[in-house]
């Protein structure tokens, strides 16, 4: 899969505004009640990651997630990321 | 609990010889055949801290899981921070 064109990146973007781009990864931080409610999100995220065989950076922080999706062997942004970004999303509607 | 002295921090390094001191915290990075194994050594550390109530800063690359303790409240590292470190490294060692 091909590194996506800024064009391509901005439409991204907009399908899912609470991810910010960084450099070349977009970037989301989940806040929940606590810290077991955290890592069940992680959890979550984490089959469906190995499922689409695409691995997010995540960093716990007590009740707060922060994932980083970027691929790597692109060396860009591909519809991967935007994909899995799109999942958590869905991931944690469906928790609330 | 009060943040320990120099003396009673390298003391404590001294029982965890895998873990680096790092300004106000002791960090050691853990690495595992895939990101399932990494994950699931994620969920044991977890029960730990939920269950000493001392919740250790964690960052999953993959197959690599970093750890940073320190204790906030006491402004430096306590003894919660070397008895998690201990644990962590003893439900590395129940896994292999």
């Amino acid at each position: 899969m091909s590194a996506l064109d800024p064009t391509a990146i901005q439409r991204g973007l907009q399908s899912i505004p609470e991810w910010k781009l960084e450099q070349h990864e977009i970037v989301r931080t989940f806040a929940f009640s606590d810290f077991v409610s955290a890592v069940r999100f992680v959890n979550r995220v984490a089959e469906k990651a190995e499922a689409e065989g695409h691995h997010p950076d995540i960093d716990i922080r007590y009740n707060k997630v922060r994932l980083a999706l970027t691929s790597h062997d692109a060396k860009g942004l591909t519809e991967m990321d935007f994909n899995l970004a799109r999942s958590c999303d869905a991931t944690l509607k469906a928790d609330q």
